[in-house]
C-alpha cells in the first residue's frame, strides 16, 4: 500500500486569511430591486403568507426556509483535539461545518454556539428556537455529556436530532469497513472488531457496527477493555459491557488486539508496532485519531491489508463530510421526524456504493470532495425515514 | 398636494409564490473547491483559529461572522397588523427583515423566533446565545411586554439591541416631521405634536420628539389623552404621563387635536375629518397605520400642508426601512456596545440630510429604496457611538 503525502502545505497565514471576518454570509433568494417587490417580500404583501401559516401551521414548512434549515449547535466543550475551549472559540469549527452543509449537500444552516454548557439549559434553548429551524447537528460537545444531550434532545424536539461526532463518524467508519472488505473478499460479521477510545466516536461506533451485524466489538477506554466486571463504569459504559465484548476479555490494548481482525483508533493514543503484529494476518488499520493518528500509516502497512486515516495528506481518508451533508439533506426532504438506526446504516451502504466503482486498497471510501456522495446518501436515508414510519408528507 | 395611486396591483399568486421555500440562504465566503481549501476552512486547519481566539476572545470579532450578525428575535406576539400569531407565523416576517438588511447595508443576520413568550425566558435565551451574533433586532413584540424585554436585554447583553417597532418607527418618525418642517419652514421644538397611540411605536415617538427639542408632546391611548390624574396607568404609561402634555390637556381626541400643529396616528384607528378641521392652520399629518390609515390622505389633503402615510402606494411613505438597516449597520461597525439615544438621533438626521436635496410637501423623506440612506446612516450612527464612547476598537 503506497502513501502519498504530495499535498501542498498550508501556512498559517492563509489559514488566518481564510477566516478572516468569518466565513458564511445570508443572502436573499427574494431580492429587492423595487417597490414591488417590498410589497411582496415584505408589507403589506407577507401578512398574507403570515396569516395563512398562523391558520394552518403545516404551510410553514412550505413558505419559511425553517423545514430546510440546519442548526449547527455547540458549547465548545470538545472542540476537534482542543477540549473545551468555549462557544466563542468553538464558532469558526461551526461556520466551516455550515460551508461543507452548503458545499456539499446545498443545505443551509447556522451556528449556533452557547454560554451554557448545562444539558437541561441546552435542550430547553433548542425547544424554545424550535420554529426557527428543521433540525439540529450537535457538534463537538463532551462525553459523556453529549450521550444525555442526545437522548433528551431527540426526545424533545420532533425533528431530526444527530450528533456528529457519534453517528457521523460512526457512518463513515461503517462505510470505510465495507469498503475494505469488498476490496479484501471478507465478511462483515465474521470480523473480530476493536475500538480504542470509548469517547463519543468511540460508542456509536460499536453501536451502528453491531446493528450491521458485527458479532464481535471490544471497546477500550483509558482504563482498558471494557467488561462487565469493571467498576464504576458510567451509564453508557455499563450498556456497552452488557452488549459487547462476547469473549469476555480483559487487559488492555495488547490482550484487545492478539488475533483481532480489525482496528479501529478513536482515542489520540499510541499503537505500538509489536502489538499490529499480534492482530490476525493481513488485519484492517484504521488509524483516526487527528492530527496524529494512533499508528504511523507507513507503519501500520508494514502488517495491515487495509490502512485508514483521519487525515487529508494519507489515502483512506475518512471523514464526517462524506456522511454529515446527505443524512440531514435527506433527513429534511423526507420531512422525518428523527433519524433512525436504519438511516444511519442506509448513509453507510450510500457511501460505500459510490466507492464501489473503483475500490481499491487505497480506495476503500470516496475522496471528502466527491460530488456523488452526499446526494447518494440524502436518496438513501430519505428512502429509509419512509420504511421506518418517521417521514411525513410535507409540501415543499 | 397631488396622491400617486398608480402602483401596479400585487395579486395573491405572486405574493405567495414570493415565499415558497423561503426567502434567506446561508452562503460559504469561503467556498471549498479543492482539498486545500478544506485544509483551511475546516481541519485541521480551523483548529489553529478556534486555538487563537480561546487565547484572547476578542479575535472571535475578526475571525467570525458573529460580531456583524444581527439576530432578528421575534416571539410572534404583534406581527404587523395580525396580532398574537406566534413564532412560526411570524418567521415570513423576520425573514423578510433579514432580506432587508441585506439589500439595504450588505448586513448578514439570521431569524430568532421564539416559541415562549415570557420576558426573562426571552432573555435568557439571547443571553445562552450571546457569542452566536452582534447585535440583537427586537420584532413585532407586543406592548407593553416589549418595553420590559428590551430594558432587561439591554442589560443582560453588552451588544446592540433595538425593538425596531419602537425606535425604527420613531428615528422616520422623526426624520419625516424635521423634512416637513424644512419644506413649510417651521421650527421643530415651536410644533404641538398629538400622538394617537400608546403601543411600542407611540410611545417611542414620544420619547425621541421630546429628545429631538419638541415641548409639546400629547399622547392618547385607546382611553383618550394620557395624563398624571388617570388611574391605572401601566409604568410606561405613567411616566408618559409625568413627562408629557405640558398643558395637561384631559379628554379624547378632540380635546387633543384642537390647534396642534402635528397630528402623528400609529393607533389603528379613525380620525374624523371634522377634528382635523380644528388643528392649527396647514397642519402635518401622518396616518400612519397599515394597512388603513388613520384617514385617508386624499381627506387630509384637504386640510394638511404636508401628509404621510405608511403605504408604498402614497407620496411620504414613512418606513422603518429607512432606519434600522443603518443604524445596525453603523453600529456593528462601531462595534458598539448598545445603542444610544443620541445614535439614534443622529439616524433621523441621516435620513432627513437625504431627503433634504429635494426636498417638497410630497417627498418629506427618501424612498424607501434610495440606496444612500443606509449607508448615510451607517456613518453618523457610527460616529454617534464614537462620541458617546460607546463604540470599541474592534479588529474588523
Amino acid at each position: 500500500m503506497e502513501i502519498d503525502v504530495s499535498q501542498a502545505q498550508v501556512s498559517d497565514e492563509d489559514i488566518f486569511t481564510g477566516h478572516e471576518g468569518g466565513k458564511l454570509s445570508v443572502t436573499a433568494t427574494y431580492p429587492i430591486k423595487q417597490a414591488r417587490d417590498l410589497s411582496i417580500a415584505y408589507t403589506p404583501g407577507v401578512a398574507q403568507v403570515s396569516r395563512a401559516i398562523a391558520d394552518d401551521t403545516t404551510l410553514a414548512a412550505r413558505y419559511t426556509w425553517a423545514n430546510r434549515l440546519v442548526a449547527v449547535v455547540s458549547d465548545g466543550t470538545a472542540v476537534l483535539g482542543l477540549g473545551d475551549i468555549g462557544a466563542k472559540a468553538s464558532l469558526p469549527v461551526m461556520e466551516g461545518k455550515s460551508v461543507l452543509f452548503k458545499t456539499f449537500a446545498n443545505l443551509d444552516s447556522i451556528p449556533l454556539v452557547l454560554d451554557t454548557t448545562d444539558v437541561d439549559e441546552i435542550v430547553e434553548t433548542l425547544v424554545r428556537l424550535r420554529p426557527s429551524f428543521g433540525a439540529v447537528n450537535l457538534e463537538d460537545i463532551s462525553a459523556p455529556r453529549c450521550f444525555e444531550l442526545e437522548a433528551k434532545l431527540i426526545e424533545a424536539l420532533d425533528c431530526p436530532v444527530m450528533h456528529d461526532d457519534q453517528h457521523g463518524t460512526a457512518i463513515v467508519v461503517l462505510a470505510a469497513l465495507r469498503g475494505a472488505n469488498m476490496v479484501l473478499d471478507r465478511a462483515l460479521h465474521d470480523q473480530r472488531v476493536v475500538i480504542s477510545g470509548a469517547g463519543a466516536a468511540g460508542i456509536a461506533c460499536a453501536k451502528i457496527l453491531r446493528a450491521a451485524g458485527v458479532g464481535d466489538v471490544t471497546v477500550l477506554d483509558s482504563k482498558g477493555i471494557i467488561h462487565s466486571g469493571r467498576d464504576n463504569l458510567n451509564a453508557v459504559k455499563a450498556e456497552l459491557a452488557e452488549n459487547t465484548n462476547s469473549q469476555g476479555l480483559r487487559g488492555g490494548l495488547a490482550e484487545a488486539l492478539k488475533g483481532a481482525d480489525v482496528f479501529i483508533g478513536l482515542s489520540s493514543s499510541t499503537v505500538e508496532e509489536s502489538l499490529l503484529a499480534t492482530m490476525a494476518p493481513k488485519p484492517i488499520v484504521f488509524a483516526l485519531s487527528n492530527p496524529d493518528p494512533e499508528v504511523h500509516p507507513e507503519v501500520a502497512a508494514k502488517y495491515a491489508a487495509v490502512v485508514a486515516t483521519g487525515r487529508s495528506d494519507f489515502p483512506n481518508q475518512i471523514n464526517n463530510v462524506l456522511a454529515f451533508p446527505g443524512v440531514f439533506k435527506g433527513a429534511l426532504d423526507a420531512g422525518a421526524s428523527a433519524i433512525t438506526e436504519n438511516m444511519k446504516l442506509a448513509a453507510a451502504e450510500a457511501i460505500a456504493s459510490v466507492a464501489a466503482d473503483s475500490l481499491a486498497v487505497d480506495h476503500i471510501v470516496p475522496s471528502p470532495l466527491d460530488p456523488r456522495v452526499a446526494p447518494e446518501v440524502a436518496k438513501l436515508v430519505a428512502k429509509a425515514a419512509e420504511s421506518d414510519g418517521v417521514a411525513t408528507t410535507v409540501a415543499r
